[in-house]
């Protein structure tokens, strides 16, 4: 199974069993991704380009930036499928778009 | 091949085309999913959850929602791809340990 | 009158004048404010450090940071407003408690 | 004093004291506000508009919101100010504009 449908379906089971649907609206799982894509952007807040590089090498950022992207993309999974949404169908479309507004150079 | 390391090799191969890779840093690309997660949180502001429910189904709501998540997800994509992270493979592993965190109450 | 007193009352004023008091409930302002948050960021993205010294002195940059950082302190008042928060007391205790956790180092 | 004067005074200060100056660059600023702005949102996620007044009446989510907005204010403050940035004149000239772009109704 695809990757992104594989965790759609975990989620789904996830919220049924504990009667967390009631809070996966819209508005609560966009809040929550905000919430996420801020921890996620604080990992990285005060070290600069080679701190980045020496801290990912080191693992203990790695492992705290997998974590908070794992978060973000759960909630982002989650909002589109109560949405509705095709979100690979979306993220090809919009590279479709990308490649036309930006010709390449090289 | 699967959803994720299809949009993967498409970003990679869309930096290169561009000589963009220099500006792929950890840093500039969390910031950008920060931006593109703002994006979203602001189509949801104003309404409410009927409100919410009423543009999903106009589909004006629904077809700006799925460029925003669109946005979020390709540069998550590019973020763990440029930090070494396995995404799917951290998303899987956060639920594993939400799974023991929150035991089901159904 | 203090400068924060002074655009929270305008804020108010401007409020009542369109009747939008009704949408400006805490969610949806914290909504609105991580949507400015998430455009501010989204001004310093692309540039390296040197690139926004230079972007500050051209004056461009410049005026769009002042533009997102306007907004995103409009929101934070108005959310603070009505919420019944004092935002510069909580703000001075705020570096009070980090005067004790981060003794000076020089 | 003015309140904002104040802060950004006690903020310079702070930084210079614990030598933090060469870590406060507009992009680390931005990220460190986008990040307290998480947060923030991050308080109101899963409550509706009914639960957030019961919270904010009961005290403990007005304190944590209290100092949640104080982080976001005083980054704010930081960052306008190492860019040069007047935050106050910047804010009442953006509801100038608001007040031309949005007429009041009553």
């Amino acid at each position: 199974m695809d990757s992104v449908d594989g965790l759609r379906d975990r989620l789904r089971d996830f919220a049924a069993a504990r009667d967390w649907e009631q809070y996966h609206t819209p508005k609560n799982l966009a809040m929550a991704l905000s919430g996420e894509a801020g921890e996620l952007v604080a990992e990285l807040q005060w070290v600069d380009d080679a701190g980045a590089v020496a801290g990912l090498a080191e693992g203990g950022l790695k492992d705290r930036l997998a974590d908070e992207a794992a978060d973000v993309l759960l909630y982002l999974i989650r909002l589109t499928d109560v949405c509705g949404i095709d979100l690979v169908e979306a993220a090809n479309a919009k590279i479709d778009r990308n490649e036309t507004r930006f010709p390449p150079t090289t």
